[in-house]
């Protein structure tokens, strides 16, 4: 199958959260065209009255048991494919409580959309939020969505890919070297080693994106002190850490610029109508850097993507919201924003790199 | 003079630079009405002349000796005050080179815009750029505005006011507790009395400004680091030193929230049509923290605000801009932006607190 024919698959994330209501929200937005949604049939059922209008048809879901069958769905229906395995009386769970049983389906969920996804069978990966406590309770080894997806993308005997979290929109791209590190110690985070190989993870990732020149990315690169250090004024880790690892990855060919002064380098790198970007990717070297700029606009266009996998993977920027799981509320845009976001990454419609 | 009444005072900056031109280009624009520019006036003559149209007649300017004679302005006419003491041929220096006699006629436009100020003449000071190495060749003893203006402003025998950055525009205010300093000096230099100091300078500084409540700003203040350091796992400066310079300055009244996520807090601040901001001005405790959402929209509406001082001061975000001064080119917004911005600091049109 080529990559346009491919489905994406959207994994239903926890039972008790929001996730299921969203994949049936999108659904009935039409935002699933070519998507799979890799879920427990009755949680969807269970999610699909929620969201059904006194007196309307409830949203029409067909079950189907591998994603090479999604040409046989009708259309308007959402294709569920409930993979072997998942726990029972999921659609029982009480809303917004954590749960053993939710962090073991929404586990299973993921790994067998991984299994898929790495025989080829589908183009990439979307995530619907799951929750750390009901992982670890279900005895899942793995915090979180990230891990599992570097542990189950390790080929036999092989080492573990490195990874690193993009925020983007449809302005702007930005890729961390470091996230869930107090400052100070992101700062001693920030090595010739952890730039350069954000760098090199940054273009590998950016083959299938659409950009200007397709498979070249121009990467803007921010520095970590104020005005970029102002020539070792206000700091040296751009002299001595930061423009190295961008010399080493022009070395290799990558199209990579800077360091810039921190405070400009999102502004310069914006696309919006009537201001083309300089630049089609920043790498930030920490949370904040990165992550205002993206969200300075309004978290609900943000999309969380791992780069470095295997494999396409985008996810909403939010959690579970166990406080409003069940109630019909949740606002679908940040998953419908992660649906449109792998659809660029993985290059449909694009020629092949 | 009600503070409505007073002038604002536009300082010319450095004579080689863009200053005089953006002073011209503003009168042009009608944008200096109430306002006195404090300049040498051949220097502005000399940017008249630049700015004037092949057959067009140059701007008129009328030359004052003191910023309460402005009335006496006919309308359309820029009003210039001419300080006594201004070294001679400045209208006749090279465009774009550093000149001890352009340094000291930068400082001394400041020095007497202050002193009127301070007299109460007027209602505030914006300031156009001045070159720092031009003011050193002038044996000026202070590196910029800021410490000049401090100086200036510290009563005979009294402690120099502390002062704070705030860069601002239509969207956004936001304060800096530390500025030019490495990102790890920076974190050094995030105290318990830095921060409580920038909320009752911010505090102060409010209370002429426009707000919903007047003389009562609502201060969010951004953590640093990320997720505002989750309950301690990414870094406890939140829970030692910012939650409780924040008591403190609740229990002295001020109406102060967080410490926020720093990737949040700016777009939750956000004053946008159809999105009223949480927040009236943001505390952030690094120069990017803050600077990166202020400058993400375009520079050129971002205005430089001292607080801290005993009157009001503004200036636009560029400096000097040697490589394109005298070309009669030069973009007037940033300083367009600093006395529209000037206007609603110093209160005018508002109700007296």
């Amino acid at each position: 199958m080529s990559a346009a024919a491919r489905p994406l698959l959207l994994t239903m994330g926890d039972a008790a959260g929001i996730g299921p209501e969203l994949l049936v929200r999108a659904a009935q937005a039409g935002l699933t065209d070519g998507v799979v949604a890799v879920a427990d049939p009755a949680v969807l059922r269970r999610a699909a009255a929620l969201c059904t209008t006194p007196g309307g048809l409830p949203p029409r879901l067909a079950q189907i048991d591998h994603p090479s069958e999604l040409a046989q769905v009708p259309p308007g229906c959402l294709a569920v494919c409930g993979p072997a395995g998942l726990p029972d009386g999921l659609a029982t769970l009480p809303w917004g409580r954590v749960d053993a049983r939710a962090g073991a389906a929404a586990a299973r969920c993921v790994q067998a959309a991984v299994g898929w996804a790495l025989q080829g069978d589908a183009a990439g990966l979307v995530t619907a939020p799951l929750h750390k406590e009901a992982l670890a309770a279900a005895g899942v080894p793995y915090p979180g969505h990230t891990e599992m997806l570097q542990a189950l993308a390790t080929p036999p005997g092989g080492a573990m890919p490195p990874v690193r979290m993009m925020l983007a929109n449809d302005e702007l791209r930005v890729v961390l070297v470091t996230i869930h590190l107090a400052l100070r110690r992101a700062i001693e985070a920030v090595t010739f080693d952890a730039v350069l190989q954000t760098l090199r993870i940054t273009q590998q990732a950016a083959r299938t994106w659409p950009l200007p020149v397709p498979g070249r990315p121009r990467i803007a690169v921010a520095g970590l002190n104020p005005h970029a250090g102002e020539g070792g004024l206000f700091g040296d880790e751009e002299q001595t850490i930061i423009a190295p690892a961008i010399a080493a990855a022009r070395a290799e060919g990558l199209d990579v610029h800077g360091p810039f002064p921190p405070d400009t380098v999102f502004m310069r790198a914006r696309h919006a109508p009537g201001h083309p970007g300089d630049f089609d990717v920043v790498v930030a070297m920490t949370h904040d850097h990165g992550l205002i700029p993206v969200k300075y606009l309004g978290v609900e266009h943000g999309v969380n993507v791992t780069l470095g996998l295997p494999l396409v993977r985008t996810s909403p920027d939010h959690g579970t919201a166990f406080d409003i799981a069940g109630q019909g509320v949740a606002d679908v845009r940040s998953l419908a924003a992660a649906l449109r976001m792998a659809r660029q990454l993985v290059g449909a419609g694009q020629p092949a790199a």
